[in-house]
């Protein structure tokens, strides 16, 4: 199903068994992840369902540190793989002690990017191979898959636009890669999107905020 | 051939193709891995072969930072597949900047310590799992094994007591771990020999610094 190997490991993964419900967002700079999670945190509040928003590295010390690490502008020779397995480092500690604490209290637990975002930057645009940057990544996660993940798919251009409109963040090292970069990305968000079709939902990201909340709205009333 | 799985996934590798040779030291606290490094320094050195020591960080500025992580005392919840990824993370990145460039211009690399350390702590010892240990070593070294290894096997008893009359450095996390611990390190560090008898040169680390270097040049000329 994926590109790069017919007997691909990629396959979908049993979900973990606590009763909270992990719900992960997913897209490109500047795709609104933000205004649609709190749409969803919305959502479930109305139905008296306790909400915790996270983001990897979500304020855990360790997973912060390992975080300004990866983002320091100073570490230009940092290796592609030596970045990955940081990531799922980070994704693990943060799982470890955020997402599964509240999971095993029934909350829903909404994250902004998870595995599949290694998936399409690591394994996909920056060439690592999708089912070796997989594999690192069910080591760290070790079978905890969301259950519900959004994938919120725009054109780079119009992303990126926005984000400097915005100017309500500083621009990352990430963001100073080619654009050409961010349509590898999108790419690789679609072939991982293609491959859980039962997990991640492609919401069209490029129109209106209320637009995108109600076509989530849709997605959630039909679960 | 391992104790976990019967199709175990580790097999021996195909090494690199650098002209340089790449070897290893392995074995637990106070086996005499620093004397021993020394006498295969000369033994190199006699015969006119550049030799680059080193050990994991090896200096390496995204490397050492990532250390300091894992052994912050302050850090005692951090998860084991944490500090796995961290450890094979940190890896990579001496291997890059400074194993591989040695290996290219043909010089011997001695390493104190590498993908069988983490075999035996992490995979055997904090029960991590050695297969899925050695996968995200895989994703880490990306092929380049070390052409010998020598495992110095030493009782931990008598390891631990040495290091502790020297007093020749500060005692850190891992010496505080229980001796059970460090009885399951040297299991570890057995089936892995066990597991690569071609790769893997067991070494009798209780006896004389003299003995354990006569040793190690019968091995050496052997080769």
């Amino acid at each position: 199903m994926l590109s790069e190997s017919s007997n691909s490991s990629i396959q979908p993964t049993k979900s973990h068994n606590y009763p909270g419900m992990f719900i992960t967002l997913e897209g490109g700079e500047g795709s609104g992840k933000t205004s649609a999670i709190a749409h969803i945190e919305r959502y479930y509040q109305e139905q008296g369902i306790p909400v915790v928003l996270t983001r990897e590295p979500g304020g855990i010390e360790i997973a912060e540190k390992i975080r300004e690490l990866i983002l320091d502008r100073n570490h230009t020779v940092m290796d592609g793989r030596t970045e990955a397995l940081l990531y799922a480092a980070a994704r693990r500690q943060h799982l470890v002690e955020k997402v599964i604490p509240a999971l095993q209290q029934g909350s829903t637990v909404i994250c902004d990017r998870f595995i599949d975002s290694s998936l399409a930057y690591q394994g996909y645009a920056r060439g690592l191979g999708m089912d070796a940057v997989w594999s690192i990544n069910q080591f760290a996660i070790d079978g905890v898959m969301p259950d519900i993940t959004f994938y919120l798919d725009i054109e780079p251009e119009m992303g990126l636009a926005r984000i400097h409109a915005n100017g309500d963040r500083e621009i990352n090292r990430l963001d100073l890669e080619q654009i050409s970069f961010h349509h590898l990305v999108r790419e690789g968000y679609n072939i991982v999107t293609a491959a859980y079709p039962d997990r991640i939902h492609k919401v069209d990201a490029s129109v209106s905020i209320a637009e995108v909340a109600a076509q989530i709205t849709r997605i959630l009333a039909a679960l």
